[in-house]
């Protein structure tokens, strides 16, 4: 093994090189240079003056402002596009004589010349970063910059070759882990944040935390999307008890279930580029190798979309929701209405029984289900295995669905067929717990 | 360095699993089974199933004889070509109304669907080594089955993107390698043959030797290309002195001249995917680091396509040879004729003034010079430095060259200007004693 | 290399499992029990169940209270002493026949029992570190314990030769090593105090910080000592710009001068088993090679001693204060004497004085520097080079110097002379401006 | 683990550089100025200083011929003894007053310089090889130079220290070992030769075999002692078939019996510091761990001293051998006598009973078995369980124990039993068959 893992040092050493440079090293270049740059990389045949050439043009477009980067990212996308004489000229022969060939001939015409140049791009030392990085930008400006969705689309084209699952290694996050590394999930824990490294210690240090990451030999030490655990003995059904400060750690070999509480992605550049699914199911697999007793491996999920669907469904008509309902949720509108644990419970009900239905009822205008974290476990082949309501009484979770987490369950051998229930036919695979409630009358 | 290089080991690790596989795991399956395999992989959505069908295919395939893999190879290049009616719809949207949108539906609709199926089989544990050995498979039939030539291209698009430079790592191939990789040496060697681990230790050991190879880390202990080198005082003129046994080596320090006298691919499967360049740009490189009183870098290169070349000429008419020359060629003719010292040392002289036009006049159709071993290296910027009648009096080498050999200088601020020259002019540079070389007459 | 690296970590892994051993492991045993064991363990003969025992003791040990464990360290101080008789026997012997192997049996015969049960107990899993943690129980009942003292010269004697240098390795400390081992360097510290990650960040993370430690391979993460390195323009005159947060790096390649500013022993159980030396020099060669502009090497260190001497000299009579000095100094007694800065920078003048000649009188009983910082640099070859009054103004450093600081110099090819002088004549090598300023008059 | 991994490879990176020095860098010295240059070594307090002298020593001792070694060999012994008035003075306080400081007093004057000497020439680069090496020249010239003792059992006492049980790191040996290490396999094999590289591989490769090294860290790519192992379904009765060439091997899965059919010692400087016993618990630990269903380790082991033990009980007068056996015993002095199969059968029963009686009765002078193999296993806590005749038709093994071989078993929970009964009162542990056969009459 050790020959091997050797020479691999070298692929991620080589790819360091880039991510030092500083504005001194960068000649400043403006946007329509970085542009005559490009066409010389696209036409040049010599490969080594292209990594220069590759080299020259990432660190120019760094060092440029917001203004000068939005101008080369739309240039990009505008002039780069495939060429269309050459394509009319292959669709000419094809029809003339659909062979083999050309078709191959037109695939080749189709394709958009900015794909060539980000394949370019790409052998730059620290190109796969920068290129992500040039990605984060151009989602930035999407929303105002509508011709850059072609650009996005040869990005994310090539990112999932590039990022493909045989690359990616996941790895156990924990307190001997480098600092810098662990700096980056300090920073980039997007659902209950870490506070500071003596917070980072209790998810890490504790015999019943784990803590696994993605990672990609071409971005170094940089995790992709990591995953936080939590052994315990029962399904937990709040998130408060679990990352307390205190508390005597469940000694790993009387742990029965896993928790994954948190999961982020960090790689604003890499969205909708999918990893998360595999590192679950990876995570599962070693944390079975490692404690054989553990038998449910289960998340403790937020459902971001919950408050807003709720907000609606009370106004509106016909609505999800029973007549009681309405007016019991009515309770939610005055401020500390948990103050009042009577009132609470009541609600608490209610909420529960309107979170299966909007679980099960609500849908995107594509049929799928609304809730974000909902579409990527039931994606994962997980199953939507209890609601808890009063689970997360901080501040967001009250903001975003009134309190209620859930758990969604990854049982292995049902998670293949509950994928393809879902991809197929966009089924919402439920609990019979679930289930009930949802079908539930006050 | 070490927390990547560790996570960088895991890659390799599960490519390894299917390695081993043998008879006993594999069901035997029919090439019309194989198919529907694929057919199945082509169609499934679920990732994890994707993985599992693609290992049976792979396995199922090696298990088959010689017949089954020619019919499973053909079947695959026609049935999962682009869809024509598909590919018809796109280009009739693209022509009411050509969009970067209907543009990039059009590139889709024209990939041949061989290209996806290539990419889920390589989501196999060792799917890229396994689809490797499948070329070798189809580039041993292609000239009787030209139909395979399709799914070669598809092959070789993938195969391109997957070998990209940013992966091969260069790795010094020494005594203290694995006995493994070390036996794979010996067998890939292509130009001068390894006899046994003592010949292959002369080559490794000494302090005047030096051997470089490129690994990829799907591919594992497997090199793909490799390169031997012998540090000297002075250019030599003959390959038997470098590689014979005994002799003093020369101290590293006093070297000032390395010498690439051996450049052996490895993998049949990769032909025409080209490493060959950057391993010897990185090699003069790290030489120079290592070294930095080394100042000339050259090869001691076989001429294959020499004596078929002179044949022709000695018969031709008009031809590139004098009439003096010709006569004095008809000494080749007998047998040992290299016995006579003075009639050899005449020959000789004669042969190196017929290399030199045959370098400089001898095309191919396409114009580009008819020596395989000279487009190598002039298309990697190197230049054609010096010819050496009687360098190599072995069997081969009397019978391919009548013992002529060559180097080739890698001068590297020249490298650039050379390669591009060649590339876009085909020039074929020389040093200014081949140039008067070829030009002298007898 | 990567084989024998890899063998490496076998031997780091088998020494880890006694670490995390826990009460819940370990049988509760009395002192008497202990010593019974101890017993055992050195009249067995099997070496399996030796370490066995080994183990069993060790961790009794550890799970005993304060008072428990003076009982173990003095009884086995007293009973595994040299056997009397066979000593006596072997004296006879040996004044019989003085042969080499009488000698041999007398050497034999009067080594302490204590020093075969301590190799033995070190073969325990961890051993090393428990006997390092051991003596640290020891080395604070010391003062009370003077019975103690004959078990520590046996520990000593075993920790030299365990921790030899040969097995001693230097590792620079940044912001990539991993969080346990940054803790300890926080932790330990023991000049200028780290506050939180942030600070050491600063001290790590900037490209003008080095930080250098050993570590020893059956001590695992535990680093035995550390240095602290400041790349400067100037040889600095005070610690605050050092360690202050804020300020632009100086460019490594800019830099010529390496400063040494703290310098801190980690484990109080190996005290007096000197590693310090041997550091600086390898971190000399290690800066030299890495930046070979790097021309100074000097420490800014603490003089712990001052203060306490200068309060005697003020009072002695003779004293080595001139009159006019002893009157300056007065104003010493006052507090905030530094806010006048006139005043602060004669009084400044005068310490700086009475600092230089501190370093050149001032001598313990056995003719050694009073100052213990001195002793250390001074025998490590370095030269007093400068004094800089003021150059540490927090409170600790005006209680301990009245904030004067100094620089030793480490001047590689004269490193060895100094430390011949001072090894042999306890001579006190200064610089010429320390010569004068001790030599002069106010 | 990475991290300490890594910093353990400097260990052995610094130790390498003197192996290969050279006759060019080294000075050539009398045996009279090395032994100068060790005096200085002693009185010297530099270290730095020190360092190099050891390393001058150490290599002006290798430049030395055979003549000039033992000069130099004989010197140390001779002139590093304790000083013999220190120590006279040391006994008067020790009868004075035997407090514990006149004994420890005693103790370090009672020590040969000699043991500091060898110390200090540890810190050189290599330093520990140098010394095992040095340690092969003085057993080679011990017959005739019984003056080196004194310095040899100096050599035996650090050495034990120095490869205490703790740094030695088993290894599996395998085809992807490094060459360099795979041929000191190759030359260091001593029970059956390996032939060659095929051989090597035969001995490494099939999933039947294993082979597993100790090495040290600062004696680098050199294996200390080595075993080879086959796995089987029974407990072999003869070598023959284990290392013949063909033959299918056994599916590990499948295998019930591990057999240590060779174990070689690799450092001649090393003999008499025992890890045989070590590597093989180990070993046997290992594979337990790795293929659960091995139930049984065994060796096939020669008998090295039975043949001439034998010749000298059929002259013997009483001897272990009934009258009849002796008889039958005639027919080893015709040559050929296997050739007759129904004599050999017959001779081999007789065999066998005399081995039995061999192992029982055959003592050394201090009452330990005569047969050094047994003496080795036996003192490991084997038991002898088998007596195989005519399972060693080679000329070696026909020539010391006219063909016989022994199985000895490790039964992990008996070891430490029989190791003590061995240890304690020279127990020859065996199974009941060998018992039975030892005490049965023709």
């Amino acid at each position: 093994m050790t020959f091997v893992t050797d020479l691999l040092a070298t692929v991620t050493r080589r790819s360091r090189q880039l991510i030092g440079w500083g504005p001194e090293e960068t000649t400043r270049r403006s946007p329509a240079d970085i542009l005559q740059l490009a066409d010389q990389l696209l036409s040049r045949r010599g490969e080594a003056s292209g990594v220069a050439l590759a080299r020259d043009i990432i660190s120019s477009y760094r060092a440029l402002d917001a203004k000068g980067r939005t101008a080369v990212l739309g240039a990009v996308a505008e002039r780069f596009a495939a060429d269309h004489d050459k394509l009319q000229a292959a669709i000419a022969d094809y029809q003339a004589d659909p062979t083999a060939a050309a078709t191959a001939q037109l695939h080749v015409a189709a394709e958009p010349r900015r794909q060539e140049l980000v394949r370019r791009l790409n052998l730059a030392p620290g190109g796969t970063l920068s290129l992500v990085r040039l990605r984060e930008d151009l989602l930035a400006r999407l929303p105002d910059h509508p011709e850059l969705k072609v650009l996005d689309s040869d990005l994310v084209h090539l990112f999932s070759s590039w990022f493909n699952r045989g690359f990616l290694v996941v790895r156990r996050i924990d307190w001997s882990t480098p600092a810098n590394i662990l700096e980056k999930i300090i920073r980039y824990e997007a659902v209950h944040a870490i506070r500071d490294w003596d917070d980072l210690r209790r998810r890490l240090q504790p015999e019943d935390r784990r803590c696994y990451a993605f990672f990609h030999p071409q971005l170094d030490d940089e995790p992709l999307i990591f995953v936080e655990v939590a052994l315990t003995t029962e399904i937990p059904g709040a998130i408060g008890p679990l990352i307390a400060e205190g508390g005597m750690p469940v000694a790993a070999d009387e742990a029965r279930v896993a928790v994954f509480y948190s999961i982020s992605n960090c790689q604003d550049g890499l969205a909708g580029i999918s990893f998360g699914s595999f590192l679950i199911k990876q995570v599962v697999e070693e944390l079975k190798r490692e404690l054989p007793k553990l038998a449910t491996f289960v998340t403790l999920s937020p459902v971001p979309g919950f408050a807003r669907w709720l907000k609606q469904e009370r106004e509106a008509e016909p609505s999800e929701l029973a007549a009681e309902d309405r007016e019991a949720l009515q309770l939610l509108d005055k401020p500390d209405w948990r103050a009042n644990t009577l009132a609470a419970e009541w609600v608490d009900r209610v909420l529960a029984r309107a979170a299966a239905r909007y679980f099960v009822a609500a849908k995107s205008p594509g049929g799928r289900p609304l809730d974000p974290v909902a579409r990527f476990h039931l994606g994962n082949g997980a199953r939507l295995e209890r609601i808890n309501p009063g689970a997360d009484l901080s501040a967001s979770g009250l903001r975003q669905s009134h309190g209620v987490m859930v758990n969604y369950l990854y049982d292995l051998p049902r998670i293949e067929e509950n994928h393809e229930a879902y991809a197929e036919r966009r089924a919402v695979v439920t609990s019979a717990a679930v289930k009930k409630l949802a079908a539930s009358k006050s």
